[in-house]
């Protein structure tokens, strides 16, 4: 059997994974990254977490390949990784030689938000199209986009930052320094901006149980499910903005469908419901009529099974 | 030589060309369109266009094919146009099996404002990159997306509204009826509103000669270079928002050049310069730093010519 190591760097934990062509996972492993020791210590703790994985399942079949997902921006002509907010030190650095100077295995690298994009388009929700973006959610809005069946890249590599176009230049600040970026209104900060903003009102919700520093998305998608409408308000409100900004994409590029991942999405159709509302009202209508708006299959394992795909490729 | 016909079909004139490999214009010829006379009546004027310029260089060469470019959105999957809002009757018409029962030549075609993109990419303001979008700022604000060196059409073929993807959800009212699109600013009725706007606090201005119902974005271009200052910050606030609109595009798509034509572009660095400004601002450093921003180079010819380079690759 044919298999293929993913493994999916992030801040704080390196998931690494073993999959088959069909994009099963036959295998998994998470260790810490342990970043604050370093570049070199991090790629030390890649390459050992691939040699665990590899010999987990030398029984079943062969590692062809590795593909490798990182929480940064990757410059497509040089392979050079510019920086990653999360991983201290990681700026200019050039990875695939380092790695393959520890594993004598073929490596591939790419953006982590790509390579979920291309897990869930390949095995996940994205199956059977051929033109797709998927936003993921979270502290960050990433997002991946297929074009023509392939990652989209762009001339220099940095294309798909959709959680910083903007959708009013007079909106709230983002954490990129700009203003009314969709990360503004559908990250988690700008989750628990707007939030705070319906709470500020005086509203009755079960909410205010929860101290609002250590308020989360989750809490108000509990909430949403026991019927709060404050909570509700919440993701009615998000899901307006992420629609501008998808109604933006789709007018523009004409997709076919958006999958939509990451910790905010758990809201599941309390967010989605509100953001094909906004879709439909913000889109042109043959843009509207060809797109999709669908939740993420793969959860949190969209990123290993996407970088093995990558692997798959070589 | 082996010569290729190019038709721009428009709501008031069909321009034809015959053009080169090397997109040389050897020989050209406007009707009017006559668009009132119906579907079937235009389609005879088109043919007779094409018939009357391939004997006008029978002695040049030979016409391998024709390609057209027309107002409004084609469906990729069926080539039937599904509407052409100035061409009256123009509704789900299947156009290539009518011309080719007229013509008995290879014929192809496609949107006129994605061909004009061609057009551009392949031998005017694009030559030498492989990822650019072109806008044209008339009326409506039409765009043409050129992605890995090819016209990108989406799944359905409606891919490249950049006019109407919304910057302000709260924005002026767009003639499609939304509100916020790139058209309600950088198109000519968007123009003349925030003319109107400015002019309207009682600054001092060459343009108060002119009668507001008469007044046009040439005019208000021939007074910026008279160095009025109302009509420097029209298009300053006009570049304002346009940058936005490319910075969201550049985000995403990580593009080589933005090629501006179409009449509100006669203004310039006048309108160039303050959108480029708007598009360091608002868009990712990286974005930003790869992409050009010029004026089209082949001026009301690049439909022509991109109708003619189309027809080059059947």
């Amino acid at each position: 059997m044919n298999l293929y190591i993913g493994v999916d760097l992030g801040g704080t934990d390196i998931k690494g994974g073993v999959v088959t062509s069909e994009g099963e996972i036959v295998f998994e492993k998470t260790i810490s990254t342990e970043a604050r020791e370093g570049v070199s210590h991090v790629m030390d703790r890649i390459a050992g977490l691939v040699r665990d994985l590899s010999n987990a399942v030398k029984e079943d079949g062969k590692v062809q390949s590795v593909g490798i997902g990182a929480p940064g921006q990757i410059d497509s002509r040089t392979h050079v990784m510019r920086n990653a907010p999360n991983l201290p030190g990681w700026h200019n650095v050039e990875v695939l030689p380092q790695m393959e100077e520890r594993l004598n295995m073929k490596i591939v690298w790419d953006n982590d938000a790509r390579l979920a994009a291309l897990g869930e388009f390949s095995f996940g929700a994205g199956r059977g199209c051929s033109e797709m973006m998927m936003v993921t959610l979270g502290t960050g809005v990433g997002s991946g986009l297929i074009i023509n069946g392939e990652i989209y890249r762009g001339s220099i590599g940095s294309a798909g930052e959709f959680g910083h176009t903007t959708i009013d230049p007079g909106g709230p600040q983002c954490g990129c320094g700009r203003r009314g970026c969709i990360e503004a209104y559908a990250g988690i900060k700008g989750v628990l901006r707007i939030a705070r903003g319906i709470l500020n009102t005086g509203k009755k919700s079960l909410l205010h149980e929860i101290n609002w520093d250590l308020l989360s998305p989750k809490d108000i998608s509990v909430a949403a499910e026991k019927g709060d409408k404050v909570a509700i308000k919440v993701f009615q409100e998000v899901g307006f903005y992420l629609g501008v900004g998808l109604a933006n994409v789709a007018t523009l590029l004409n997709l076919e469908r958006f999958v939509i991942g990451g910790g905010v999405s758990r809201a599941g159709e309390f967010l989605l419901e509100p953001t094909r509302e906004s879709l439909k009202k913000h889109a042109i209508e043959t843009a509207w009529e060809a797109v999709k708006v669908m939740p993420a299959e793969l959860g949190n394992q969209a990123g290993v099974i996407g970088a093995a795909k990558l692997a798959m490729k070589i």
